[in-house]
């Protein structure tokens, strides 16, 4: 199996993306990676030659400030566009970028194309919960606006996702609301309530923002609008408390001194709200897997990005999404 | 000026109402309250007689669990419904309530009604930000859907509010949206940007949910959806947060020992996140000030509800936004 990288996005390129491809082939030995980008940058971090890696030399790169759909109909030889060119060519069976996420979005749903069933396409992070098993969350901004059967697809998509990557044996399902109740929010959460109930997946109902860290769900869908907010008042929340928990442990000697202590404990709380060893945010939906690593991954993100990928493509999550939204379709008419 | 207090909604009732209203009372001479309620439990916490506090006897109470609308219709002498009551028939300037939050809209809407110029009322709490300031969020769940128009309206309250209440001399107003960039979003975003941008208003255009807790304006309007999602992941976030950070910081005997010396620090920052001295959250957009206090609100809670109730009275907030909605208007068509 050959995954396509785009080894010019993010804050660390390409150092992260050659260190992370290093360490993947490594592991996993049926794995062949092909690192696009700048071949003078890229060669150098590579110490010796590796049967498993290819690079494809180009210079050209979508910026972060570029439009992404102009960026990705122009720029035909991005690093970001020959990888998911890759895919659509069957060189390569899944692609992963840190780069500019509006312009990947546009570059999957153009190369690669959706899979049957599926009408638009989700961007999904998995997010961190108390307990450490993390949910998925579906849609954070493909398309700001959702029908109630899109919310019924995302589902599918998953709890597929959730079973096959994260061996949750019958993933729950939420609806994201602004209340348990049936019948709370909007015409589209009221669609999408029985949509949701009528499926054959565990819906568990609505849930409310401010239970999802508590992990009332394993996967929970929302209009793409909704879950950006949801997923930005996270990281902004616990950036602002950080930040606030820093300067207060800083401010005199003796808390100087307390948090000298504390400071792996500390550590450690972050590093569980750190989610980048669920992978990238899956931008599911597609053909083929596409994964929108962050932008500020390091090798260790990157890695897990692939590895994510590589599950993805073993387990066949595409196949098993399209036999489910088949099957509920079905269920519908029976 | 007399404020209609409902002394029997939240955990903390009837005694933290009738302690603020002891305090209240003593700190502003002008003020008159009426305390709605079981008098037999109100009168012995009332120490001595006091002229300026009246009791109203009632047993009839919406609890948490009723439905609201009908709980409104049915429940006519429960003691918010006569709180909202002592508005309508003149007898009081304002009323506040930390019971039911859906019965309180219903009420507000039903007995004290729209002001002139406002098609909906929001309902908007004041969140925390990191340099103390805080910003006004509306609307957080009083309509679900709402219509460019309606969020112009909200930003015209919010900035009479900030203003006149918090001596904001222009308040930065802020669409939240998934972007900066202008034409982000939905159709209601889109369409809202173009009013607000067009308007008298201060707006300093998008605002991104994970720049909100840094103060990057002082008002933020959304549907009641949004508003509903960003409040409650702030609040799941941040309890999330502290109860790890009190998991983590318990974990050893040398952390507990230095968490010792911290406790000050961290009740700090707690604090800091605590924003009932911001007051309730205003039903705004009504003939007169409706206060939802939190329902875990304690004695001090209670009495920043009071004393915004007075401000806004003294300070006339409504006629300022009727004022504001109309030069609006007119500008619109100049």
């Amino acid at each position: 199996m050959r995954i396509a990288i785009d080894a010019m996005g993010g804050d660390h390129a390409p150092k992260a993306q050659v260190d992370a491809a290093i360490r993947a082939v490594k592991e996993f030995s049926d794995l062949e990676v092909t690192l696009i980008g700048d071949e003078e940058k890229i060669k150098p971090l590579l110490s010796e030659e590796n049967k498993q890696i290819t690079i494809m030399h180009t210079l050209e790169s979508i910026l972060d400030t570029d439009k992404p759909t102009t960026a990705v109909r122009r720029k035909k030889d991005a690093s970001m566009v020959l990888a998911v060119n890759e895919v659509k060519q069957n060189r390569a069976s899944a692609a992963i970028s840190s780069g500019n996420t509006g312009a990947l979005m546009t570059a999957g749903l153009l190369y690669v194309g959706r899979q049957n069933g599926i009408d638009r396409p989700a961007l999904s992070p998995m997010l961190p919960t108390k307990d450490g098993n993390g949910f998925l969350l579906l849609d954070v901004g493909a398309n700001m606006e959702a029908k109630p059967e899109h919310l019924l697809q995302y589902a599918v998509i998953g709890d597929a996702y959730m079973k096959k990557i994260h061996q949750v044996e019958q993933p729950r399902i939420g609806l994201l609301n602004v209340g348990t109740e049936a019948g709370k929010g909007t015409e589209l959460t009221k669609g999408a309530y029985t949509l949701l109930d009528e499926s054959s997946l565990h819906f568990v109902g609505n849930v409310e923002a401010r239970d999802l860290l508590d992990g009332v769900c394993d996967v929970v869908v929302c209009d793409g609008f909704s879950g950006n907010l949801v997923l930005k008042t996270i990281e902004g929340t616990a950036k602002m408390l950080f930040s606030m928990l820093k300067s207060e442990l800083t401010s005199s000697f003796s808390a100087k001194l307390a948090a000298g202590v504390l400071k792996p404990k500390l550590t450690g709380l972050k590093n569980k709200m750190d989610y980048s060893e669920y992978g990238g945010a899956g931008l599911f939906g597609l053909k083929a897997p596409v994964i929108k690593a962050h932008g500020s991954s390091d090798a260790n993100a990157f890695f897990h990005a692939i590895r994510q990928a590589k599950l993805m493509v073993d387990q066949d999550v595409v196949s098993v999404v399209e036999a489910n939204i088949s099957a509920n379709r079905r269920s519908e008419h029976e």
